[in-house]
């Protein structure tokens, strides 16, 4: 199932430092996180990893209801005439299509697009649904698989078919609109800084980055541990470019029908590998507390039939109870040394491991050791509760301060294209530089440097600043970056 | 985007003793639980229709979870050699198939089946699992959407798409993954009982009835409001025929390499339509309130804006308190009457109304009424929390009973196909005749009498009951019926 292990029970997986892109398949296989599948371009998450994304549907869901979002589910096919609608949608999206042509034994009249995302489909509904402006605004999500039939692709980052989330919201004015964007963005910002412990830099997109058929797109940028960026989440203002296309209208307050304004926003399963690039280590995977499947796992020592009855009673004397406050897993297995077990679960990024052996049943205590930074105390059972739920806060925390930390060592100012390209090949990271708006100078810049404008910063400032290609000034410093 | 309403707000929905299907269709699109798309056979399932799945899918997940299995995510697409590779299921499931055949501008070169079923994909990657004895059983679960090509459509009933989970296990002997079987039915016997109040008869399908490719099929069934059945959910033991067809073996303790055993079981939102025609009446739906999206609605009544703002500031002093015990919403619209909230919040099946008027202020306390019965009774706001609960709770209780009465009246016994026949025509129901074991007989009166087998029930007996087509005798009854 994985890898061949070492007599230490170690999996062999690639090394960090040396070969980042090894050692992040050897981790997603390792882990049993996930697994390439015998269909082109799809993988398969397996249980370990589909728990992580489940723990963090259930933290975002919760965050999208707590601002009066609904989930609903809309069909994953798409009739061709119906993706074609609005201009850019379709020419964005075309290329990435999978059609279906042929149901049972009969050949469809019209092609079937499998949804590479829902706008069309879902305005079409809401064309149906909008009457009055008292009905609005709609606020609804859906969680579900869409398709974009990718080239290249990569477990978690790029596949075929992925797992995500997407809202669409109509409203009755573009202001509101503009602020649901914001809204949702500040949404994935505090998800991804506060539940995943990733730094995000947020901003807008420049034209060129912008999803097809958005007037703005909004975006959160991480940095992976290569120094390469990642799209964690965006978010789209359509202003009414879809409401004109599909004829979605409302009638006023004033008795006049008028177009309404739309947005979506979504974030995927790509974010699992977000998680991996960012915490990981050579050792494996380290899960943020919020999200990890098994928060605390036990790990039982014996040398003796005696010594293992004796550590078990101590071990059902607390776990249960410690249970009803956090994630545990016992790892009681017979066929394994403590030894192979301790390097199994750092493998799988546990956040924290008790170690039990027969002098903690005597000291009534345990030893904790994290996963972050292998730190080792010794815990009293009293206070075991109490000391675990610190010790995951201190660990979520903690990574969170380390990404932050990395972030900023691996952001750095350039003022020509030939000091970011040697900046880039030495180090990698966010460049900040100046821009003077123009698509030619961005096109330019990505083709030296294969870096691309990552985000505007919101808070750019007024100051100006030459631009990194053309000289003319800009207003403040855009982020580049290479990207995933 | 519901139907036109009388002045009370009524939604005019067709009378369920008089159209009991044109009802139906009425229920779901008037409680807003789903809606038509433009996809050919596809619906979409609205915010208050995907809230009560949601609510289903969380108490069926955890009865899952407590038997072990996990959840795990496989790709939608499956390559058309991958589902030739069982004869019995690719002949069983091609006619329904939906078929990708272009990517992108590429013509496929083998054409990919939109998952109608997951076993194929599953059983691949179990045979790349699959090592050792002590790898045994896997225990994977996935939510997901599915595919069958359907020709007639109902609303949640029969979908070209549906959600559901299906479930895939793996395992050393015949025994267990016949223990697995029987176990994961009765998790949705107690589920569809306990939860969704919708009394079953569990028993075995016959051998035309089985899933394509199982050794035996076993299913719950219920009995809708018009008489007619509708299977709830379904697990299949497949013996070895999937392992053997997709060569999945692993070491046994011996050191011989041997076939696993398999079974899948699958539990759909065919389900919401099971609710519907189970619980609801005249006045629309009556939600079960384990799965209730609001449990307890909240409608104040006021006629001048100094009686609005004494009732608001009352309810505002319980409701909050009250929301942390139970799913509450709380109905201050200003542009309804009560009358056209309380006939809005019946239609949409609340378990639970508490009217507050400003007499209702004066006596501290509210008015509660139940959905099922109507019974009105006062309730003091220091015994609420407990009272509502305790209200909740028998409504859940009777809608059980009353379902398990319905179900009993419309259970009779039959000796000849004639008499299946007048019963059927007169009153529906499920009918136990006996039945000799043969195909023929079983064909002979599906087309007789349009009922089907549902279910050879597991405690038949031993008496011998001549079969009601030719007389043999078969061992005790089974049960027939026209079915969904």
């Amino acid at each position: 199932m994985t890898k061949e292990r070492t007599n230490t029970g170690r999996a062999e997986i690639a090394s960090r430092s040396e070969d980042f892109a090894a050692w992040y398949n050897d981790v997603v296989l390792a882990a049993e996180l996930a697994d390439y599948s015998p269909v082109r371009g799809c993988m398969v998450i397996r249980p370990y990893g589909y728990a992580l994304w489940e723990h963090m549907q259930s933290h975002l869901d919760a965050r999208l209801k707590a601002t009066g979002v609904e989930n609903a589910y809309f069909p994953l096919f798409i009739p061709e005439s119906l993706l074609a609608k609005e201009a850019e949608h379709v020419e964005g999206f075309n290329p990435e299509v999978a059609w279906v042509t042929q149901g049972g034994d009969e050949a469809l009249e019209e092609r079937l697009a499998v949804r590479p995302t829902s706008e069309a489909i879902i305005m079409h509904m809401y064309s149906k649904w909008a009457q009055s402006y008292r009905d609005l605004p709609f606020l609804i999500n859906q969680w579900g698989n869409v398709v974009r039939w990718e080239m290249r692709t990569r477990l978690f980052l790029r596949t075929a078919e992925f797992l995500w989330q997407e809202g669409h919201t109509l409203h009755a004015t573009p202001e509101e609109a503009t602020e649901r964007t914001l809204l949702m963005l500040d949404v994935y910002r505090k998800f991804v800084q506060e539940d995943l412990a990733i730094p995000v830099i947020p901003g807008v997109k420049t034209a060129s980055e912008r999803f097809p058929g958005a007037a703005e797109t909004y975006t959160i940028e991480a940095l992976m541990g290569d120094g390469r960026a990642l799209q964690a989440g965006t978010s789209h203002d359509f202003g009414s470019h879809f409401t004109q296309a599909f004829d979605i209208t409302f009638l006023g307050r004033d008795g006049q029908r008028r177009h309404g304004y739309t947005t979506s926003w979504g974030l995927s399963t790509r974010m699992v590998g977000g998680i991996i690039m960012v915490h990981g280590d050579e050792q494996g995977l380290i899960l943020p507390p919020k999200v990890a499947p098994v928060q605390v796992v036990i790990v039982p020592i014996w040398r003796s039939d005696e010594e293992r009855e004796r550590v078990r009673a101590f071990v059902e004397s607390f776990g249960g109870a410690l249970g009803t406050h956090v994630r545990v897993r016992t790892d009681f297995s017979e066929d394994k040394t403590p030894g192979w077990k301790f390097n199994e679960w750092e493998l799988k990024g546990v956040p924290l491991r008790l170690e039990v052996g027969p002098r903690d049943v005597a000291n009534n205590s345990v030893v904790a050791v994290r996963r972050d930074n292998r730190q080792k105390e010794p815990v009293g059972l009293d206070a075991l509760a109490g000391r675990v739920r610190e010790l995951l806060d201190d660990v979520q925390r903690s990574l969170f301060e380390r990404a932050r930390a990395f972030l900023e060592e691996h952001t750095f100012e350039a003022s020509s294209v030939e000091e970011m390209r040697e900046i880039l090949d030495r180090s990698r990271g966010f460049i900040l530089a100046g821009w003077c708006g123009s698509a030619e100078c961005e096109a330019e810049v990505k083709e030296r440097t294969r870096a691309t404008i990552r985000a505007v910063p919101f808070d750019r400032g007024d100051e100006p600043v030459p631009c990194v290609r053309c000289g003319e000034p800009g207003r403040g410093r855009v982020y580049f970056a290479r990207a995933y």
